[in-house]
């Protein structure tokens, strides 16, 4: 019995397990070997990126794989080091001391990983919703915007430190007497060739030939070629030493035990909300990457599995002096495309990645600092959606200002507080959309008990008995204007005695619409009109009857529009039709 | 015909000014004293509340109510120093060096100036929507306790600065063994005769046969008795140099001439944003004056108006080497209930204030600090409101949360912050209301052209059209939502060919909702569903016109539901009901 419901657990959490065999093992090993090739170089390029040294970014490619693999429910997602999680680390840590960075970009991992566990338990996977598709994609635009320039500094061999394009742009300018040429010529054409093999290298292995799927693997894997080749020239002519351009340098071997790093209370006040903004950057931009993935291969994420998955993750890349994690876009499609059927080969990759650190860092000492900075480059451009920013615009204004406003927020103020401005700039825009609710004064199709508003139809209604149509849920952003529209409703109709506000759209009545209500309430009964409702919802009925409105409502709550008429409306004054029609 | 026009202006900016009499002058000069003996003290109060020299509450006192006359809309605000906004001040103001601390309270009413009158001018009144009365009502029960809180150092006689309720407290039990005992007794004497007084003065004036207006009024002007008590104590025993108590001291009499307070980019950076949450604050705070006052005249006011006079009434403190105001509520409503009747009672004030400051000054010097405390404590408790705390918090969990938070935030991090944290929480609580919106697969009623929800109803629905009935607007909260449940729908509904949304409740579909109706369109189409839409306000319509969505539809824009089944429903199946139903 337990057996069987320790197994039904493991067939919950991985249900890929069953059924795994040596053809998907050796589908997942090809994955793995591919994606490999891919970290090594860009885990050391986001570390450089993150301003930490080389061995961080390999720490952070091997444990937090292990964590995702364990907690995770994307069969495809690759964790680690990625572009915009590292600037958003640069910029948490550039403000602290030299020499405490390292320690606290692994307790930013820690905190932001605790912050997206809590969030997995409370199952509050929902918050992902507050931060609208145009505004990611802005901020992301901003972002690889930002990152390029944050590079151009080792592509020139100078210093220009900074975390907005301001201070980046302005500190490099004033280096450029500085630049050292023979980097600049490694960096131009490491851009070079990463781009253009980016760009024609799938299409011409295709033409040559390969299948499709081969090509296009094939020139992502590219890059190995110019990083080898940048390696070698470096090594033969002393790059270093000779020509003073900058390299990798020394790696230390091996990897580090999993270690508490030390906080302190300071450390804490300035690194809780980096983390947080970071820990929601990187469950919706790992969320959706895990979607893209889920769609093409008609599996399910879950986003509650998704914030355990990534919260475990970062925690681990915290404890093994790493720093913040997330799921990498472009290794998850190359692990996709490469074949990978389970994690199973993310945990290969951890393996390969630990061989890598104990038997990769003599060579990689001699790689220039400019070949990684034109790889991180090059992979900005795939980063770019200024064609989704136009389209928004031109469809709506204010989703079109909040992206732009996101973008420029994201260079002006640093990568930090792009999000924030986006989220509170759609939540704005979204509530000044509602600020004026359609409101309409409804009557009745004659000989039926359909209501319907009476500026539109021809419908019955009369001078006692008005009634007023909400077509929004009432709360404190358009409580105020319902106030100002019964007021002028009150003021246009001397005759009125009853009012019936009829709340069948209305879906949610909240403590300031409420105290509103309560006001018109008052104000109706000081000019001798009874305040009636009808329609109202069961649970919206439920909340009023708590309410104090409730006991000082002058009229009733009416179960349907149609029975508060047949209550309230005056009986029809034939006296004054006798002259034209003929009384049966 | 100019001359017309220009009276036409005149007319519509100042209504009250024709018909201005003998009686009204002497209505508006009695209303005008009496304010005056309540604002000499209290400028001097709230001077020292934000932490600047007496002079400058005065000076905040006389220019800004001249522009409030000319701009604003409400004929008995009474504007000028008040317990909240000194507050803010000093919170602005604390972290500047202490010889900048003038010109910064000064520049701080220039910004706050600017922005109020550039939001009026853009007519956004509307932004006060954006604060709820929850929020503005636990954002002042926190500013008061923060307020008596920072007030109690005057009392003992210590030093204890800060801006929040931990440090300000701790310092303040640092300071407790420096506790000088003739200020303590000033103070506490102080205290009970203002609370006293204030409670039951009016009540017992009343019983000894005063009118009940005028008992209330008396006892509103009570404060200036123990006022002239402590200056004649403190003169008659040199409380300043035999006991060291600490009084106003010397105060340049005079008015200083109108100046630019002389800006630089560095104080202008730390300075916006206290200004923009000061001039929010200021505004919604000056708007509920107004609006009570207004009710009980039955007279209007403009928020664009409103927004320009206190803008003027800003810009005038500021450069009147004065400091940030609003319009008092306590003021306002004795200088209503003393028979106020137009502004030109406010020139008259500012005219007495001038008087104040030319002969009064050699008087006050004498004061004690403590009893100006003592003022400003006894201020506060009318400020309280706990009750509509806990009336909220039963009312709706989510507005009692964000309510509380406020009042915490103030005390916890500052006046500055308490109403973002209040405004960012109400509007995330109202998007996560509508993030799992309403939506019903429906039927038609047998016989009808209603369609009504099938799970509620017993309505004609078929396998192979379906209609989801959407009963909240689309935006990017619930975009994924929406995703999520037709999803759910293909998967339950394998025989399903075409789905049509009903959209007679959608209100607005933003860009990232029309991105999920990209998505959810291609999906479709892959399953091998069309999709169609009905009911679509036109100005959705027309929105969608410019998308690319509408070239992509699988299928068609039906104007009515009923049209859509019409055209889209298969043609009964007659043969497999012909074993139970017997066809005529």
């Amino acid at each position: 019995m337990a057996e069987a419901k320790k197994q039904s657990l493991i067939q919950r959490q991985w249900p890929w397990l069953s059924g795994y065999n040596a053809g998907t093992f050796s589908d997942d090993l090809v994955a793995a070997i591919i994606v490999t090739v891919l970290l090594v170089p860009q885990c050391l390029a986001y570390a450089l990126l993150a301003g930490l040294p080389p061995q961080v970014g390999i720490y952070a490619s091997v444990f937090p794989l292990l964590a995702y693999a364990a907690f995770g429910s994307s069969r495809y997602m690759s964790v680690g080091p990625t572009a915009v999680i590292s600037l958003m680390t640069a910029a948490a840590i550039a403000a602290l001391p030299e020499e405490t960075r390292i320690v606290s970009a692994a307790i930013l991992a820690v905190l932001s990983g605790v912050m997206l566990l809590v969030m997995g338990l409370l199952k509050s996977g929902f918050i992902m919703n507050f931060i609208s598709r145009s505004v990611v994609s802005a901020y992301i635009t901003g972002a690889a915007l930002l990152i390029m320039i944050s590079q151009m500094k080792h592509i020139f061999g100078t210093k220009a430190d900074g975390t907005t394009a301001f201070t980046l742009i302005r500190n490099l300018m004033n280096g450029l007497s500085d630049t050292n040429t023979v980097t600049l010529i490694v960096g131009v054409l490491s851009i070079l060739f990463f781009w253009l093999s980016r760009k024609y290298l799938a299409y011409g292995l295709f033409k040559v030939g390969m299948k499709s799927k081969r090509a296009r693997l094939a020139a992502r894997l590219a890059p190995i070629v110019a990083i080898g080749a940048s390696i070698a020239a470096s090594y033969a002519f002393d790059l270093s030493n000779q020509y003073g351009v900058r390299v990798v340098g020394n790696i230390p071997s091996g990897l580090p035990l999993l270690t508490m790093p030390h906080m302190d209370m300071k450390t804490l006040q300035l690194l809780w909300l980096p983390a947080l903004v970071l820990a929601l950057v990187a469950f919706v931009d790992s969320m959706s990457t895990a979607q893209t993935l889920a769609a093409r291969s008609r599996s399910h994420v879950d986003p509650d599995r998704e914030l355990l998955g990534l919260g475990a993750a970062n925690v681990i890349a915290g404890l093994s002096a790493g720093y913040p994690v997330n799921g990498s876009m472009s290794r998850s499609v190359v692990n996709f495309t490469a074949g990978a059927k389970t994690q199973i080969s993310g945990l290969m990759l951890a393996a390969l990645m630990t061989l890598s650190a104990l038997f990769l860092t003599p060579v990689l000492q001699y790689l220039p600092l400019s070949t990684l900075a034109a790889l991180i480059i090059v992979a900005c451009f795939s980063l770019f959606d200024f064609k989704a920013l136009w389209k928004t615009l031109k469809y709506s204004r204010g989703d079109g200002i909040t992206a732009i406003a996101t973008f420029f927020a994201v260079l002006i103020f640093g990568v930090q507080w792009g999000v924030l401005v986006g989220v509170i700039l759609a939540m704005t825009f979204h509530i000044k959309s509602t600020l004026r609710p359609n409101m309409a004064i409804v009557g009745r199709f004659p000989g039926t008990e359909h209501y319907r508003d009476a500026a539109r139809f021809n419908v019955e209604t009369n001078e006692y008995v008005k009634t007023l149509r909400i077509d929004e849920s009432l709360y404190y952003a358009n409580a105020r204007y319902l106030e100002g529209k019964i007021g002028r409703l009150v003021e246009e109709s001397p005759k009125m005695r009853d009012l019936i506000l009829m709340c069948a759209a209305v879906n949610r009545i909240d403590a300031s619409a409420l105290a509103s209500l309560e006001t018109i309430n008052s104000r109706l009964k000081s000019a001798g009109v009874t305040l009636h409702f009808s329609e109202l919802h069961s649970h919206v009925k439920d909340r009023l009857g708590r309410s104090e409105l409730i006991r000082q409502l002058t009229g009733k709550i009416f179960f349907t529009q149609h029975e508060a008429m047949e209550a309230l409306e005056p009986e029809p004054d034939w006296s004054q039709f006798s002259d034209h029609v003929d009384i049966h």
